[in-house]
């Protein structure tokens, strides 16, 4: 696991920077909730004096304003990780998460959710990051290669033990082992399917519509999801039209983004079933259990998925635990980074919901796909009715974008967690006084922020 | 409602100061997960230029750190605030609560939870001082004398119809205004019942515990509360201890602080049960319904009660759909202030469960006092099985502290919110500029912090 570091070598700074991308400007990412969202990422790197050249990256994923408070929260844990032995904290990721999570006046902030809690997600993540760029692996395969009983001491199970105790845990990672090694040549083969959100948009016409989703199954996708909750005449008619262009074999999600109460999910998703969506997505508000299991038992056959906005492994347990999803989104930068994110893969494998993860936004395909790799390779066992979102915006500011061959992420070989972003990227992006902002008349006015 | 201001008086400007007290060198306000607080403030000062002297004051209450963190999201909302007409945000606070929840971009970083929710939070409240300043009155008595049909009109139903509808809201207003003139008489002359857990902190020994039991029922306190969590041994000496001193009759509360898993919570509550607890409070992480829903039914008689860390509306809607407490613990700065609370009382008299508030910290009791008096007024009408806590720490960094007379609070009868402190409190324990920090050898190592 640990590679071999000069033994006293420490964590010696974490940078953090504000990027925003200015994405309202093309109602990309546009929907029933955010209507003009800036992709950005608080971003934070971790420097050390291994002189291994070796840093680690993370970062939250926000929609722009905003973004300066998470940067605000991510310096708020500097000291937890300054000066601490950069072997020991590639070993056990797990000692600091715990630290973090632990600390109990940040605990106050939350506890475990929302700002405090995903600034958490992208240290923790920046180490995983460093850890797997020293282990010269990428992220699924130092994931896929470790003990069973190292996983399970990665994992936080306090208030989990109801549902998941750590001896279900390693039955489940012990079991997961059986016959990985050929799915690991499959994945290296095949890649992990994908679905794609680039079509759906809730800003994008008829024609763009049209035209993106043919480019959708012409590229070799299997499911499609379009964005809905606006207006119910426009989703039917924006379904018709979708389902007319990729046929009755192709997959269509829909995705209403929380914009509705629990009797008008229940309306508007039977109102469109007649366009055999595939799963409804976020109907209600994601703190909502109750009201996902009744939107749930009342829409079904078309499945309920939810998971981008829940805020911990706490309520991915009680989703479970009620019966109130079909499928789980796990996202990789809402919860508390790499650590977290076990414990519910975990979870939906004891109750055996198939993981479909959130992304988009800014470097979440990036990060995400890592975790259904080892998902895939080490705990569910299989792709069946899996597949990782992907939207096609940003990736070319990654220096390890993803790669997308016929409908399927093409399994990452750099060290890492492919979270770093390109210099010039940071430097021309950084809000307000990268090139671009700067150079911004909006900006000049205040408008912006 | 609105008193006579300049029609085009409006606020110009939204101040914020980081207020820390170093409460963690007495131990005051330890519990089994905050061994050390420093109660802290994330202060909001409102002002307008309206020439008549008032401000409005709000704050979200922390432990310590990240109180930083938490004045940089307060600061985030300053251009929602500023260049409001002061007659139109005192005659609606609801319209900037609505404008608050729905910034789309901020809403990411929630949405409606943790450090951008308290900040929220804090700015409504400090708009609902202001307004009650304005209008001359105590905001209980502003929210008393309110139609039944504004009070609904302040609420969001968002994710509330499945539970409780604006008509349900409606109907429970209009009958709590039965009797409201003399129930008026009797919260002017008697107060509002509290119970204290000043005797009950973790770090207390026994001799300290004794004598500030004794103290408190001498006080005409008839319930008091422990602190319970980190060692059941201990936990079962210091409940024999004090339910000794206090005799049969005293309602003695026990509270965990969210130690435990549910299997936990079940068997220590059980453990304690000979010496009656009256409830057990936070049993377990305030994110889980189905796990405090669970806890209920197996520590019955011993009532359950949660709320002091529940985000919003939408957990307190499934903890009383779900059964799963007996008492409803509002706290007037974790939601988004006082417009949520309105949403929250009336959630727990659709389903019949008393509230009891969370308070302490710095400023919670002058806060939410005023609620449950407008609760008693003009929603439960009862004060039965109803108590406020009361800590007595830190009042008198308060303009208008709370006077408590026989073990209940005072009605206050100055105009406002009772939030603002005191100019030279804010001066000293500013952080880390103000006159104690500053002269604070810890602070100048960097330790404080």
């Amino acid at each position: 696991m640990s590679p071999s570091p000069g033994p006293s070598s420490r964590v010696i700074a974490l940078e953090t920077h504000d990027i925003r991308f200015p994405t309202s400007r093309e109602l990309d990412g546009s929907d029933a909730m955010n209507p003009d969202p800036d992709y950005s990422a608080a971003y934070v790197v971790l420097r050390t004096d291994a002189g291994d050249g070796h840093e680690g990256h993370g970062f939250t994923f926000t929609i722009g304003r905003g973004n300066d408070v998470q940067v605000a929260a991510i310096d708020a844990l500097r000291n937890h990780v300054l000066g601490r032995p950069v072997a020991d904290l590639c070993a056990d990721p797990g000692t600091l998460y715990q630290d973090l999570i632990g600390d109990s006046q940040l605990r106050w902030l939350g506890p475990e959710k929302g700002v405090m809690h995903m600034a958490i997600g992208a240290v923790v993540n920046a180490v995983w990051d460093l850890a797997a760029r020293r282990a010269g692996k990428p992220l699924w395969q130092l994931l896929a290669d470790a003990e069973p009983e190292w996983i399970v001491r990665q994992i936080d199970f306090r208030y989990l033990t109801d549902a998941l105790t750590p001896e279900e845990a390693l039955a489940i990672l012990r079991r997961g082992r059986e016959g990985a090694d050929e799915r690991r040549a499959r994945l290296l083969e095949r890649g992990f399917p994908a679905y794609t959100t680039s079509a759906g948009w809730l800003g994008y016409d008829d024609e763009k519509l049209t035209r993106l989703a043919a480019q959708a199954v012409a590229d070799g996708f299997r499911q499609i999801k379009l964005k809905v909750g606006a207006d119910l005449d426009d989703d039917i008619r924006r379904c018709r039209v979708a389902r007319a262009v990729v046929g009755p074999d192709i997959r269509m999600a829909v995705d209403a983004n929380q914009r509705w109460n629990v009797d008008e999910a229940i309306r508007w998703t039977k109102a469109l079933a007649e366009f055999d969506p595939y799963w409804i997505e976020e109907p209600t508000s994601p703190d909502d259990i109750l009201g996902h299991a009744a939107i749930r038992r009342a829409v079904a056959p078309v499945k309920v998925a939810t998971g981008e906005h829940v805020q911990n492994r706490i309520v991915f347990k009680q989703l479970l635990q009620a019966g109130a999803l079909d499928i789980v989104q796990i996202d990789a930068a809402r919860v508390a980074g790499v650590n977290e994110n076990l414990a519910i893969l975990l979870l939906a494998a004891k109750f055996g919901v198939p993981v479909c993860p959130h992304a988009g936004g800014v470097g979440l395909c990036e990060l995400v796909q890592h975790l259904s790799m080892f998902d895939y390779l080490a705990v569910s066992g299989t792709t069946e009715d899996r597949v990782i979102e992907y939207v096609d915006h940003l990736h070319d500011h990654f220096l390890d974008p993803v790669v997308i061959r016929e409908g399927h992420y093409a399994a990452p070989t750099a060290p890492g967690f492919s979270a770093a972003m390109r210099p010039e990227s940071v430097a021309e992006y950084t809000y307000p006084g990268g090139t671009f902002w700067a150079a911004d008349p909006a900006t000049q006015k205040g408008q912006a922020a």
